[in-house]
């Protein structure tokens, strides 16, 4: 089977089982569910809730063995999660809380009202309240707020077939057993050992010669971005977080790295179309309210930049009562501005994203937009001219005014827009921010101007 | 050290490092280079070759230990790989080409020119050749181009101590260890079993007890962005691939799912702003001309829709001529409606790509985007009624004129910008397609026959 077939046997899957939930057959609903992984009972719990509501996603969650419905929960997203944990008994939200994977169980109390979040930590044991409230209490963007203590540690003095017992004994508890980290000194992080390391090595070698002291390591308040970074470019597992005195205080795994990838990208994509939202709401989940408070700023931002540029137009009141037909170039030069704009924009932004351009690059960025501009200017240009002779039949000259003023906005707007998204990063303003709304604000102002101004002088007329 | 504090450092290395090697202190730059870990060694090298040219590049890296060169080596962007190729001796290419994992050896199989891959493959053993050249023949983008067949596979009948030693055995050549595969007659794909599990259990457990039958897999010719897909959804460390007779005939690993996100995001950003780029080369190392070839085909588009927006707005003419203020407006109007449309396309191609809308909640969206669009329709046609009249001192019937065709175009742009990455996306159209180009274009020639219409009914100007 390919994928598209498996997807769409899965599709049939859940309209059966919504069929037998809406007919109120749970046990044989809830069989149906149960012949699917954890994962996919998140999701086809999902559906059951948007289709039939909360109060059947409750009764069919309640019905599955606790152990599966732990981890379905954890893979529900958050809204769900809430919308479950509200219709439970505090028995039930207890047991789950408790069976949480450490990370995931930080990630609900973060989205639960404060006094569910109480009531959950009073039967919470005192040094595992303690530790949870240290974890609330990192910042939602850095590191901390990703990590889970339970890791794997390990003494340097240990033989590997002490090692292996330990983890043994440990491996059911711990985020991941494939890294392991060695502590000195209580908590001082020394070195990191791998389980393939282990598994390859004789019984009775020390874990010291085998662990690797040069590892990489993050700090617990630095920016989930640099860590995603980290992640990229090492290929890790699991990478360590140690604070300020090189303590380790936990250790952040893959899987949660991709979910971070997958926010910081929709959020640079949002900014560069002039949506600011700092929520990871899904589309479908956010209010037309939210949704147009995160839209209007940059609305109204473009808008009163429009009025500008429609304030220069009107200076040259007299050139375009006299040639009418000027009016109808001007939406040309003014997009074509906009969009040359935006694709340099856009590339410039993706690769220092990427990392592919450095700011040390300006120069070369500039010098390459340059030439790149100069030949889709004259292209462009051409085109124009022909249009503005041949088929509108106007004077040469007009079309020459086309022509002059087409390459000279390509060229602006090239370089503009490679060279505001390198400004802005360099200024440590988010270069996402320098996208299509700004620059195509920044080159219609620009576009109006040459425009009109060449037109002027070209046709002689005066201002 | 923070990791702010970590990329100072490692940028002042870099540049200690390149003074040595101008002064052609090789032996100390070498000694400064391995002060590093592969991966930074591989940035190292990059910044070298940029810098300093290939001569240099080549000295250092011959220079290298034989096994560091080598993981130095697959770590280098795939351009830097062909330029080092080309001025090393043959031998020293068989030896990296020989030491490189598998898939790491297709990667620069694929980027040769055929002759030295030629000469490559003559040295390698016929079981290889052979298996090295059905590698070579998946499509670039599909789950076979980016499979390892260097994997740990066991027997059902193995117990947990046989499946350990043949792990400690194999466990140096494989390309991961974390979860291992079980085969049974001959290459069908039974069962995976993580090593976790194997090291949890008791010695005398039988694989078969152990192994999950009930695993994901892909299918060799499945597109890698579903794969990635895939990865993101289950948060594996390797999924199995196997071919249409479910014989398993590789694996891959989450490191090169995480290029493959990256790529396919990189195409989606590029293609939502109107550049058509099918090659992965980074922006620096494109030409000029591949740049400018990448950009023109929109550009020509757009730029003929905005000639007949052009040529719309001309049989206006006469509303133009007795009313020259409404020229001002006309930018004001069409840039909102492509900003508008442009956030709403925005939002649901990204929706769409991370699997947060469905093409089934066509209906949710529209009505959504639909009185988002009165909500912003009406602040913005308020504040710019006030312009319009307080600032401008105009007639109230042309800031009526404003108001109304700011309404309607933003719930127009917002339609179509919702709606339109959709239809697409039904019709086997990449969505991507749809973003600001596209739907500026369109709401381009909406607005202005809107705004021009609307003026002539309103001022009572036959056309």
């Amino acid at each position: 089977m390919d994928t598209d077939m498996k997807t769409q046997q899965f599709d049939e899957d859940v309209d059966k089982i919504l069929g037998l939930l809406q007919e109120k057959s749970y046990f044989k609903a809830r069989d149906e569910i149960l012949k699917h992984n954890e994962v996919d009972i998140g999701e086809i719990l999902e559906e059951v809730l948007e289709s039939l509501g909360v109060e059947k996603t409750i009764i069919i969650f309640r019905m599955l063995p606790k152990d599966v419905s732990v981890e379905v929960f954890s893979h529900l997203p958050s809204d769900d999660q809430v919308t479950i944990v509200h219709g439970i008994t505090d028995r039930e939200i207890s047991y789950i809380i408790e069976e949480l994977d450490f990370d995931d169980k930080i990630d609900v109390l973060e989205e639960l009202p404060a006094n569910i979040v109480d009531k959950i930590l009073e039967n919470t044991p005192k040094e595992e309240r303690k530790l949870i409230n240290t974890f609330l209490n990192y910042p939602d963007t850095c590191a901390g707020s990703l990590m889970t203590p339970d890791y794997i540690s390990l003494q340097e003095t240990m033989t590997v077939s002490e090692a292996m017992a330990h983890i043994k004994h440990e491996g059911m508890d711990s985020e991941t057993v494939y890294t392991c980290y060695v502590k000195k000194g209580g908590r001082k992080l020394d070195g990191i050992v791998s389980l393939r390391a282990l598994v390859i090595a004789d019984d009775d070698m020390k874990i010291s010669e085998l662990m690797n002291t040069d590892y990489v390591y993050v700090n617990v308040y630095d920016d989930q971005e640099e860590v995603a970074e980290t992640f990229k470019k090492y290929g890790f597992l699991a990478i360590p977080v140690v604070d300020n005195e090189h303590r380790l205080v936990g250790i952040i795994t893959f899987d949660d790295i991709l979910e971070v990838i997958e926010e910081e990208t929709t959020e640079d994509i949002q900014r560069m179309a002039g949506v600011m939202d700092d929520s990871d709401t899904e589309y479908l989940d956010m209010g037309v309210f939210r949704h147009a408070r995160n839209r209007i700023p940059w609305l109204v931002f473009m808008n009163i930049s429009a009025m500008i540029t429609g304030t220069i137009i009107l200076r040259f009141e007299t050139v375009l009562a006299q040639v009418i037909i000027l009016v109808s170039y001007l939406p040309l030069l003014m997009s074509t501005g906009g969009n040359t704009g935006s694709q340099a924009a856009t590339l410039v932004i993706r690769g220092m994203a990427v990392d592919d351009i450095d700011l040390k690059d300006a120069l070369k960025v500039a010098w390459k937009e340059f030439r790149i501009s100069i030949i889709l200017g004259i292209s462009l240009s051409i085109l124009n001219m022909a249009k503005v002779v041949f088929i509108d039949g106007q004077k040469v000259i007009i079309g020459f005014t086309v022509a002059l003023s087409m390459i000279i906005i390509v060229v602006f707007a090239k370089l503009l827009g490679s060279l505001l998204p390198m400004a802005a990063k360099k200024l440590g303003i988010d270069p996402a921010l320098m996208a299509n709304p700004m620059i195509s604000s920044l080159t219609d102002m620009f576009s109006s101007v040459t425009f009109l101004l060449i037109a002027s002088l070209l046709l002689g007329i005066t201002l």
